[in-house]
């Protein structure tokens, strides 16, 4: 699967949230980190397009709405005859969106400071994934990052990995074969014999785990048949 | 009471639209019309801004948002220190919408084409003004302009001209009230007799309407008395 992260933000060297997301996808060769300038070549721009499967947008919320970096992008690239009409050159990709936000998750709804939900929001990037036939992904949402203790921090740097680079993110069962994957990954090139062996021993566990987990799955299998009966 | 239409379109000199809209309002002295271009005077807009009791975004519906135009001019001159912060700028005063879209007013509906109501689509304009403490009022929406008839086309000028100038506009007797208040400035101006004439006929019949009228709501009223006693 490639993906094309589409960076629209007007301080990027600043931003420590964007930062910390380059970093945790530097190694990924199917991941492709773009950020918007002003200039745009269309044509390249729709080249990368047509390359992804899926494509994230990736901005820092402005007046509960992307920067009008973003927006200028969608006007210029986005043409109903490129995105709709008789090519809709977009359909069954996929449109996914890492949304930081300075305001907390509990301000947004009925009552609350924001008024409105994160999904009310975010509604016109649902309407072009629609009007597109793109798949709409869960956004990612990363709210008032300068809060997050050091675990959170590397827990939104595990969970951006898997939904920038992970097909099936999305499913417990895809997230376990992902961090399976990447583990034996880190144990092919790791060349320190300590770290080798304590990365294979997590392994270990975690395989133990899963095998528990489907001797579960199996027993509950069967008493819902029971019922059944 | 004074507003300030804030016009973004990309090709406004082409827009039949627009000029409809223009045109309806030319006379109307505590109405400014002000197209945005990509040169922004942060400080020129912000006076502009406190001038005014109400404040319209006018702008064609790009992939369910403004085009870029004006959310540039938002991320500059809303900064949140003179909207938000300690100075609110806007609170108290009336932010409204005039979009135009090439969609049908059916397709925005859960399972319409659109998916989504016009109302949740403009959501983040509500948000802002929630969070700005601005009046949110009811968007007006030009579904499908060159599809309208000639009535329909005057219908709308009328419309637009109580949105953008009547402060009363939401309201049946203040509809009224902006409508006679028209009739007369219209007799005054006018200087063919013939017209003036005519001109009063049609005031001399919506007089008696509103007599007739007045006197209907009065019998309910001593209805409803009744049914409560």
């Amino acid at each position: 699967m490639k993906t094309l992260v589409i960076v629209a933000h007007p301080k990027l060297a600043e931003s420590t949230t964007q930062q910390l997301l380059k970093q945790s996808i530097a190694t990924y060769e199917n991941v492709t980190w773009h950020p918007l300038t002003e200039l745009i070549d269309v044509v390249q721009e729709r080249q990368l397009l047509r390359q992804a499967d899926r494509i994230i947008f990736q901005f820092p919320l402005y007046w509960y709405s992307a920067p009008a970096l973003l927006k200028q992008w969608q006007d210029k690239v986005l043409t109903t005859k490129f995105a709709t009409g008789s090519s809709f050159s977009l359909a069954h990709k996929e449109l996914g969106l890492v949304v930081s936000t300075g305001s907390a998750s509990k301000t947004f709804q009925p009552g609350a400071a924001e008024q409105f939900t994160m999904a009310e929001i975010l509604r016109p990037y649902e309407a072009l994934a629609n009007k597109t036939h793109m798949k709409y992904l869960s956004p990612l949402v990363i709210y008032q990052f300068p809060y997050l203790t050091k675990i959170e921090q590397q827990r939104l740097y595990a969970t951006y990995q898997q939904y920038a680079a992970n097909s099936k993110f999305d499913h417990f069962a895809g997230q376990e074969e992902w961090i399976n994957s990447q583990l034996k990954r880190k144990i092919n090139t790791t060349k320190k014999a300590a770290t080798q062996q304590s990365l294979q021993q997590i392994q270990a566990v975690l395989q133990s785990n899963e095998d528990t987990l489907a001797d579960l799955a199996m027993t509950v299998e069967m008493m819902k048949q029971d019922e059944d009966d």
